[in-house]
């Protein structure tokens, strides 16, 4: 099950590594970016729990032909969009996380998938924050119309549907903290691992 | 005119420092700092100008009683206050850049000081991007309702204060980056100094 990323990143480590981290250092090491792992793992895995029920929130936002619908709304086509889009991510940097864990290397090569990881949650917290920025403004807004007062149900389910998405940002940022831990830790050890 | 700090960071470089470069290195070590600050300088400038502008035009977004006024909806407050937030905040960054480009040396003590800039370019960067979803959001609902029939200039006015807001958000996302690779020296070199 081993891919030739895997060879080049678990079993040999590259000269620069093996200087910084000698040999008997290495089980304790790989305990502790296990753990490191796991936890960016159910960081991902809520950012994905929380972004999938907010885009499912806000496309089954629909009552009939004679109540509003969410795609009349910019805004919300943005929240679902954005969402949906976080989710997306989130389910492939789990598959990452858990192919990291048990292989003990990296999906693509290192240096790639540091930087990949960190820039990707960055731009995808910026997009999921102003989603869910502009999705507030409309929800607001649409308090007190004829919008909310024809249905009730629209605007609520509006509601925690963008809710959800800052949830969804919330655990994505501490994905980004970490993955931008793990830049510095590459940039300075030449290497992943943070000892 | 030098300060503890700036005696502490210019004149007696750190054990540490002085290890990384070696003495006949610090005369080009500091033409480039500088030439990297004033780069800071003139982004810091540009956020200024644009947040400032962006706050003014929300704030005298008014015409008599009769017509609307931006402080009753929500979204625009938001757009104002963190607008005004990101003016005052880079217009006391640029103190620090100047102070730092005239005296070679911290304002506060180094580590402080690229942590503080580093922190606070994320956060407003991100306060700002919220406000101005938001404000896109509300002045993308207003379009067509009757209170801009009532009075054009008045979304007009608003759209005008968002946009400049967009652009005093990417001025703030560049001084993020040079920023957060300070930080990265910092947390290389023990020193803010990138050679």
């Amino acid at each position: 099950m081993l891919s030739p990323q895997a060879v080049h990143n678990g079993e040999t480590p590259s000269p620069h590594h093996r200087i910084l981290t000698p040999q008997f250092h290495s089980t304790v090491t790989l305990r502790k970016l296990r753990r490191f792992n796991s936890l960016i793992l159910v960081f991902r895995l809520a950012a994905f729990a929380f972004s999938l029920a907010s885009s499912v929130f806000m496309v089954t936002n629909s009552r009939g032909s004679d109540s509003p619908h969410w795609f009349d709304f910019d805004a919300f086509r943005f929240v679902f969009a954005a969402n949906a889009i976080v989710a997306l991510y989130s389910l492939f940097e789990m598959g990452v996380s858990v192919w990291e864990i048990s292989t003990g290397a990296t999906l693509f090569p290192e240096i790639l998938q540091v930087w990949f990881d960190f820039g990707h949650d960055q731009v995808f917290a910026y997009l999921l924050l102003s989603a869910d920025s502009a999705g507030t403004a409309l929800a607001k807004t649409l308090k007190g119309t004829d919008t909310c007062k024809a249905s009730n149900s629209f605007c609520v389910q509006s509601d925690i549907s963008v809710a959800l998405g800052f949830a969804g940002f919330v655990f994505l940022g501490f994905s980004s903290l970490l993955s931008g831990f793990r830049v510095v830790c590459y940039i300075i050890n030449g290497s992943r691992f943070h000892l």
